[in-house]
């Protein structure tokens, strides 16, 4: 991943000295849509056309890669930082169906439960019969945590990891927002025709939010695990959809909020 | 702050029980400019009439205590997720103007530059010359830390607090998106009429990004310390609308990354 060298002065123990830092970099990313511009988010820069495709397939715009023409820079925009998204005829694009970005519509009831149902009229519940090992459940932060280089050195970046049930990593991408971290995975597994990823855990360094679930939901994930805590509309989301959600996955603990038949805790 | 109790399988060392488990709520919170729907955000409940304040106030609507005629809660919506917001007539909205929510015109270069320049169009330079001892930054984690029982519950929730030069706590809030945590700080600050912030210290609980250096400068923020890394593009916009970044602030070490002359080491 992208970083950027600072000089800073670090102070520790009572005393002030100037040293080099070195700093996850933060830039915005435009979306274009067959041209037309879609949307604009701050991301790091760094598997952008993996970010775009998994953008697209998160928020509900495509569902495969059938749908998807062309993912490449803008070459016309001098900064890099516009990518072209070119879609078959194929898919009709529903803005109004898009969650994530905020200017509403007050059409949904404003409940939690409404946000799911929102969500939910578009996707369908996981039915996966899939069991893990509890164990190989349990490895898995370390996995995303090695494959993480660029959180050691600026210690501000967001890891998800998809892996397969015998906790083997399929990918992982970095990014100062979890969101985005979350559709360069997917992205990645719409460019390479891995999706849907059904057999699959999801990994996240931090909390699982509703918005985790909803981009989970979108790829077909089964299992979803995040380091830190879910929210309450995270678990009523995970319980909803038929997911597995466990939070505060350590080496030797967690919590599991949703689709506990999913975790096989048999091998103790 | 609200909390959510739920039954959870914890897993520990190879043993797995049922037990309950507090989670941090999540929401969405629906805000209304003159009845007419503005912003649906999703947030942790409380304070929600501070933090549709606060958003209005970082997101560049309006600057003053006089623009805002009422916030209240809008009773017609039974789930109590929607605030009301009523303006004086006086100022402009321009939504063209929102920087946070994506669905973008792409008349910004698209360069970090570029997208602090943006908001610098409307917000001046900080010239605050404040001086605050390197010994009463480092004790604001822990400060804060203290007005912020719910994390310790739910492990999921971060926090904001503004702080004067001295050290004594002015407010802190708690939220699901740390966005939210200082839209609430600063949303209080409008309403009980301590706008600008401008001899004060901000602290957040996790990083810092250009969206928390946008808002804190909305609201005329000298000091801004992240107990986690900053990005790349908050530091750019800390020295270019000079204002003081702390990153890495823990009990004994911080990193300075732009306005160190508002930092006293001298105490040393």
């Amino acid at each position: 991943m992208k970083t950027s060298r600072q000089q800073v002065l670090r102070w520790t123990e009572g005393s002030a000295r100037r040293r080099g830092d070195e700093l996850a970099v933060e830039e915005p990313l435009e979306i274009r849509i067959d041209t037309r511009p879609f949307v604009v988010t701050m991301r790091t820069p760094g598997h952008d056309e993996e970010l775009a495709a998994g953008f697209l397939v998160t928020e509900g715009v495509i569902h495969s890669r059938n749908h998807l023409r062309a993912v490449r820079r803008n070459a016309r925009n001098r900064t890099g930082n516009s990518i072209d998204v070119f879609l078959s005829a194929e898919p009709r694009i529903d803005l109004k169906n898009l969650t994530r970005h905020g200017f509403a519509s007050s059409s949904c009831g404003l409940c939690g439960k409404e946000s799911i149902r929102a969500v939910r009229r578009r996707l369908k519940s996981i039915r996966t019969r899939l069991s893990v090992d509890a164990r190989i459940i349990a490895g898995l932060p370390e996995r995303l945590h090695a494959a993480q280089p660029t959180f050691e050195r600026t210690g501000g970046l967001h890891a998800a990891g998809v892996f397969t049930r015998e906790g083997e990593l399929v990918v992982a991408r970095e990014d100062i927002g979890r969101h985005n971290a979350v559709d360069k995975v997917i992205g990645f597994g719409l460019l390479n025709d891995l999706l849907p990823f059904d057999n699959h855990i999801l990994v996240v360094s931090g909390r699982a939010s509703f918005e985790i679930m909803q981009k989970s939901l979108a790829a077909r994930i089964p299992i979803v695990c995040a380091v830190s805590a879910p929210s309450s509309l995270a678990v009523e989301f995970a319980r909803d959809s038929k997911q597995t959600l466990v939070g505060f996955l350590r080496e030797n603990r967690m919590n599991v909020y949703a689709g506990k038949q999913r975790v096989d805790f048999s091998g103790e």
